[in-house]
């Protein structure tokens, strides 16, 4: 069996294609066979959560997750106050869309700081005020470890071990991690991270994006179409299946050049891609927990809108 | 005694101020007591190895390192063979030069490559080569990691740890690492890696140039001065410190606006904020090894031209 015929099915981050505005987005997975989405707050909150929830559930359309929440380095106490209420926002937003995963991007370093163990301390910290409300309201915290090169702006968390340890103190249906090829692809300690994340459960969340260099100015809007950079996605994909990894595996690409292109054909274009680079046959016999998990991936892919919503 | 007073004197590196013909580069120095330079390849070739070298001796500077050797990643056999040669000319040329350190920046993934760990034994090959060459001319080779955001097209060895990995096999006097801070900082496992480099004797270069955001294009020129970005230097020379690195500590910054002034300023400049950076006070007694390290900043940084050459 192939390693995407072990995969969850094909999920589209909204931000992949934020030409296209929410209404647009859902016609255009319900024309391809798209039977997932990832959300990202603002576009939603622009529209209404409340209606959101609603087109999402009217064209049977999973919500694979919202992105995001976290954000959680500041040392200033109001400037904390209002980061964790932020984040209890954004747990109940998740709720209403029916997602059990918020990702969270844990934030940087604040200006003039240059402590990266005492901003991780406080990400550690504001996990322990947030994993229960979270949990109350049914939804999964999934720690996204971010490139090293946003360390210093965006996230202090680098590498998958350091999100792992960050979610250890907590029940896996509390908090876990995403695996992004972005992030991941170039640290060689990633397999051992994405084995340590499906034995511990938690292994919330896929995502994939390609490594094209040079990287754009500000090195935010470069992540490549599949296929087009320097990730071994088959790679990802072996280990990701091996762990156990079974929700929908969401493409999340912020790419000026796509955006500049009509939204439906960039999507049609990365459901292929999708196809293309997970097709790769299995090295090997699975291993153990991998021979039980079902071949979701044939089934949901290319199915009809109209199939039972997976979750 | 502070850190600094247990590291090194301080060096420029040639880069750092890039509009300054290698004479004017001397004659910066010599105003500025300054003794150490890290001389760069492609600005050496153009004014005659021999005749740096000569000018390096009459004005009584050492050189700390020669920048660089490496992009040993090639899989075709005559890019292969082509890039072997050229790393035993830049070996002969920092004999040459009467440095005894090659910083090697590794190479990365050949065009439509995917195959990291392919091309990291392919540098470990390499190595095997170059390493009993090196050591007849009396030079180490220093592995550079460089920062995951160059994995594809810069260097596939990004951590600190692999580079201790690779040069494993050899004897220290023939292959070690550079720590630079640029490339190490966002790292947890840095203080490991140092701690490491120096049981090994392999920490052959110290380098340090800050990290400020947002990069730009192409993510080569944003090296930030010293003082200006998220380093914690005084972290970094307390561990370099204590691993008793005690040769020359390098500054090298690839900076456009910076480039874009008068060089021999912003020399001036970049040793003040080098003394700045580094005068901070030892956060403990002296650890192991830490004791009988000479204080030689004091006596070198600010010491006259005449002075006798360190190495």
């Amino acid at each position: 069996m192939s390693a995407r015929g072990r995969l969850g099915p094909f999920s589209v981050n909204q931000m992949t294609v934020k030409q296209l505005s929410l209404p647009e987005l859902v016609r255009s997975c319900r024309t391809l066979g798209v039977e997932h989405v990832g959300l990202w707050r603002e576009p939603v909150r622009e529209y209404g959560v409340e209606a959101a929830a609603a087109l999402m559930r009217e064209n049977a359309l999973g919500v694979s997750t919202l992105c995001r929440g976290g954000f959680l380095t500041a040392a200033e106490p109001a400037a904390r106050r209002e980061a964790l209420a932020d984040n209890r926002r954004a747990i109940e937003e998740a709720a209403t869309l029916g997602t059990d995963t918020l990702v969270l991007v844990s934030g940087g370093l604040p200006q003039g700081d240059r402590d990266l163990p005492g901003a991780r301390a406080r990400v550690a910290e504001a996990l322990a005020e947030l994993g229960p409300y979270a949990e109350g309201h049914g939804v999964r915290l999934a720690i996204e470890p971010l490139h090293p090169m946003y360390a210093a702006d965006r996230c202090v968390v680098s590498t998958l071990e350091q999100a792992l340890d960050l979610a250890a103190p907590f029940p896996s249906h509390q908090v876990g991690v995403v695996v992004d090829t972005y992030h991941l692809w170039w640290d060689d300690r990633a397999a051992e991270g994405i084995a340590r994340a499906g034995r511990e459960g938690r292994l919330h969340s896929f995502q994939l994006a390609d490594w094209v260099t040079p990287l754009p100015r500000g090195v935010m809007t470069g992540r490549g179409q599949l296929g087009d950079g320097s990730v071994d996605f088959g790679w990802f994909a072996e280990r990701v299946a091996r762990a156990g990894c079974i929700g929908p595996v969401e493409v999340e690409l912020f790419n000026e050049q796509l955006w500049a292109r009509d939204g439906h054909e960039v999507l049609t274009e990365t459901l292929q891609r999708w196809h293309g680079v997970l097709a790769v046959p299995a090295s090997g016999p699975a291993e153990a927990g991998a021979a039980d998990v079902a071949d979701v991936a044939d089934v949901a892919a290319g199915g009809s809108g109209s199939a039972p919503l997976p979750r």
